[in-house]
Formats: C-alpha cells, sequence, structure tokens
C-alpha cells in the first residue's frame, strides 16, 4: 500500500513526487511513455524562471536527474481507471496489475486536439504530424501548413522555418492569439505566410500528403495548397478517460482550492485540471500545492508515525 | 504610463515580468532590496523541480540573468501607496516619485515575524538574527538557540550545524511541522538539541547576547540557556502596508481564481497573497497566472495594438 501513487511525470507530477519524497512519503510514479511529458514536444522552453532559453529535451534531461536524486520510483505504464475504495484507491493498469494506495495525484496532462478532418487519421505518421520538434526534420527544404494561431502554433512554425523551404499557416481568426514577442518574430519571418479566416477542411495525398483543401470562413472560398506535411496546433484535449470525477464539459478535472477532486483522497495538477492557464511554470506550482494537500490528507486521515525525538539535556 | 508596474522582484514578480515582457507590454518592476526576495535568505534550494540543490545566491544569481535576458526594466525603490485612479493606478514611491500604470501585480512577498519579546528589537544585529545564511558565520564555534519547528527553522539549524559549537532548538510544541527528511537529519545531527514545548521569554546580554530565558508551557518551568546567538524563524508577515485592499486577519491579500484583488486592475501573486503554500514553485506559477490575468485586462479595458500582418499570396 502506497501513500500516494502519481499519475504522470511531466513538470505537475515530478514536483509532487520532490514535495511527497521530502515528506517521506511512499510513493510511486506512473508514467505512460517518458518523463518529461509535453516538454519533450518543445524545441526552445523560455519562460521557465531559472532556466532561461532551454532546450526541451535538456530541460527533460533535468527533470530526470532531479527526479533519480531524490529517489523517485518510477513505473512505466499505463493506467486503465482509477477504483474508489473509501479509505484506499485501486489502480488499475491496462497490463492487469492493480497497486494500492491511500492517495492518488492525477498528473496525467493532455494531448495535442485532434482537427478531425478527411485525411488526418489516414496521414499521420505520413506528413501529418502534431510535433514539430519531433518531426520538422523530414520536411527540410519542403512547403509545409501549420494550422492554429496560438503560441505552439506559432513558435513551432518559427521553429520549423528553419529547416522547410514554406510554412502557411492557416487559421480560422484575422488575428494571433500567441505571445506578441512570438508574433512579433513570425511577422518577420520571410518564410512564414498567414491564410487568415481560414480552416483546414481536407488533407490529401497518395501514400504520403499532397495537399490541403482550406476554406475561407468569410467567403467561403475554397483554397488548395500543394504541401508535404501538414503540422495540427489547435489545442489540447485532456488525459482524463481512466478517472470518473467531476469534470468540465470538455474532459478538464474540477479541482478546489486545495486541487483536490470530487473523491475524497485523489488530487489534480497541471494540464488535465480546470485550469486558467497551462505552463511549466504554473504546472510546477499545482505539483507542490497536491503534494501538500496529500500531506494534510495522510496527516488526518492515517497519522504519519512521528519520528524519534532527542531531548535537550 | 506602463501597463503593468510589478512591485517585488522574488520568484513570483519575476516569473510575471519574464511573462508581460513576452507579451511586450511596456513594464517597469519596483524593487525595495535585491531581486530574488526571500530566496537570498536560503542557503540551498532542494525543492525547485530543474534545479537540484541549487545554493540560494546561485539561484538569485541565475533569475537576475533571466531578467537581464529578457530585458525587464528594475527600479529599485520603496513603494509607499498605490491609488486607485479608477482607468489607471498611480504607485507613490518613498521619494516622493510617482509613477503611472495600466495595472498592478502586487508580488511584494514577506518578510520573517518577529518574537516580540524583550530585547529582541534591542540586540537585532548584535546577536539576534532572522536569517541564518547572512549571520551564520559570525557564530563559528558559539553556541546558538534557533526558535521555531517548521521547515525554515530546521534547515537553518541543520546549516548552523556545519559552523557553530551547539544548537539549541526551542520549540513550543512536541514535535516539528518542518518536512520529515529535515527532521530526521536534524534528530541525527549530534549538535542539535531539542528544548520542547517551550518559548523564548527574554533575550538578555550587555553589548551583544548573552543569554535567552525559555518558559516550559506545560511544567511552567523557567530556564537559561547561555549562548551568543538567536536566530528566529517563527514563520512570516507579508509586506502589504503600503496597500489597501481586502486582506485576511493576518495581512495577507485576498485574490480570486485569476489572482485578481479587490481592486479593479490589480493582481497580487506569491507569498503576500491569501495561499495555500508558500514555495518558489508556488510562487512561479502565481507570477505566470498573475501576468495572463493583466493581459486578458488590458486586451478587455484597452486593447493592445494589432502587429502588422502580412498575408498568403
Amino acid at each position: 500500500m502506497y501513500d500516494v501513487v502519481i499519475i504522470g511525470g511531466g513538470p505537475a507530477g515530478l514536483t509532487a513526487g520532490i514535495y511527497a519524497r521530502r515528506a517521506m512519503l511512499d510513493i510511486l510514479l506512473v508514467e505512460k511513455i517518458g518523463i518529461g511529458g509535453q516538454i519533450a514536444l518543445i524545441e526552445l522552453v523560455e519562460n521557465y524562471p531559472g532556466l532561461s532559453r532551454i532546450e526541451g529535451s535538456s530541460m527533460v534531461q533535468r527533470l530526470e536527474e532531479h527526479a533519480e536524486e531524490i529517489g523517485l520510483s518510477v513505473s512505466f505504464a499505463e493506467v486503465e481507471r482509477i477504483e474508489d475504495a473509501d479509505d484506499h484507491k485501486l489502480i488499475h493498469r491496462t497490463d492487469g496489475s492493480v497497486i494500492e494506495t491511500q492517495c492518488v495525484i492525477v498528473a496525467s496532462g493532455a494531448s495535442p486536439a485532434r482537427l478531425n478532418v478527411s485525411g488526418e487519421a489516414e496521414y499521420t505518421g505520413r506528413g501529418v504530424s502534431y510535433c514539430a520538434t519531433c518531426d520538422g526534420f523530414f520536411f527540410r527544404d519542403r512547403d509545409v501548413v501549420v494550422v492554429g494561431g496560438g503560441n505552439t502554433a506559432i513558435a513551432e512554425a518559427l521553429f520549423l522555418a528553419k529547416m522547410v523551404r514554406r510554412i502557411y499557416v492557416v487559421h480560422r481568426r484575422d488575428e494571433l492569439r500567441a505571445d506578441k514577442i512570438l508574433q512579433e518574430r513570425a511577422f518577420k519571418n520571410e518564410k512564414i505566410e498567414f491564410v487568415w479566416n481560414s480552416v483546414l477542411e481536407e488533407i490529401k495525398g497518395k501514400e504520403t500528403v499532397k495537399k490541403i483543401v482550406a476554406r475561407n470562413v468569410k467567403s467561403g472560398e475554397i483554397q488548395e495548397i500543394p504541401v508535404d506535411g501538414v503540422f495540427i496546433f489547435v489545442g489540447i484535449e485532456p488525459n482524463t478517460d481512466f478517472i470518473e470525477c467531476q469534470k468540465d464539459e470538455r474532459g478538464f478535472i474540477k479541482t478546489d482550492a486545495n486541487l483536490a477532486t470530487s473523491i475524497n483522497g485523489v488530487f489534480a495538477a497541471g494540464d488535465c485540471r480546470d485550469t486558467q492557464l497551462r505552463q511549466i511554470a504554473t504546472a510546477v506550482g499545482d505539483g507542490a500545492l497536491a503534494a501538500n494537500s496529500v500531506i494534510k490528507y495522510l496527516e488526518k486521515n492515517a497519522p504519519i508515525a512521528p519520528l524519534h525525538k532527542k531531548e535537550a539535556n
């Protein structure tokens, strides 16, 4: 029986692990893919205080080292469901194994949202990608489309501009949501062209992507753009299918000020919860707070044995 | 007229600065003493994800570099009061100068709490200290008292144990609040003795501290302990005297989920607000969120001019 099982090894889960270890709790972190979560998908992190301009991959390495240094136990497995047995919880993994724990911190993050257009699923991995850092290199000196207008879309377009020939940014509105500093860089970049007020309607190809069909939402005009790659950055979807608790209409987990979910003993931290802002900085804040709430919960519900005390003589 | 003035250069204020700069806002950070806030008082930071085991002074340096790299304007001055002129705010500094701004982020942090006992004010700087990292070296091979039982008290006692001869930890309860990992280290340390269930009642000396008077709150017994130094770590008090807004009974600023205070256009982040946990990790989360709220506020109340856009040809 663990004191707490943390689901997810991104910045929220790792920070919760650091704090829980310092409280000397018995913990296990369960991670599906790899430490660092979505940081692994980022080329450059510029807004994490104390690590100015660090590559996503380097930051992942630092977090791995930090986890190792504190002696965090990590189990690479996928969680199928969480069973609430009142005073404890059962974590069912997809391999059929079950872990018992008193508390759970859900820090399972989010995944890139799909457009759900014709050709998207068919050509995923054959021209359609959700990660420029991962796949950009395959499209060097080719033409690509980026779909989206937020921070991720524009940062990834700027990254792609280093290697591809031309980038069409297809965005459904007539202005970007991205940070102004990213907008300015994108507007200055010769390789980047904007297709405003437009949505991607279809991805066509043979064995790989050959072109996209965009529709102008104002004029109704249809435009075909020949490209070899389609990078989709239209937001995120929470990884919360494995847990039944109160969620918002998009599936993000609802929490109170202590990050408690609607299930007693289960807490949520980071991108998977119904939060105002999803950043590394906010994820680490959540992780620390969730661990603190677990410590308080355990002290109330199952007092931790006091350590041996010494008296002054 | 600034878009936003950030008051305080600790981790919350700096993070807000990073995010506001990336949004290309016109900002000024006003700091009373030095960048880094209370981090400058910490010997070793072990729980900030990505920077495992970093000295407080090194972390301050990294934050200073980060601030410089993003081109953050810092004004070293003290704020006397914030005047709410509805659509903008006036920041009155103690030197009589006034700054105009649309928004304010209060990230003024907190300061060590005083015990308010006889001799405390008199001997501050002459044996009484609130910072082991700053003053510990003056007491090498001497005996000192540490007052408190939380994380700061125990971490600082462990730091002092490297240089002083003997440490008496005077704590009013019979167990510590500090993280278990710190407790374990303290209980193992030969130089540290605990004076349980006791409060410090008086600090006596001549030119410098000579002894303290402790009273056992259970037995009423009075004990004199001869020491050269007294280190006081009994919590924090918010630095919020300069702002009139809704606060809790201890003076911490009340905020909503977006970190808005009771004054329209004024936000609060970090240790100065009424929060569940005061850590570097939570401060940076707050800083990012407060900046995000300022960006949204400005877009609603005074739209930021759109950047020049390019069309696809």
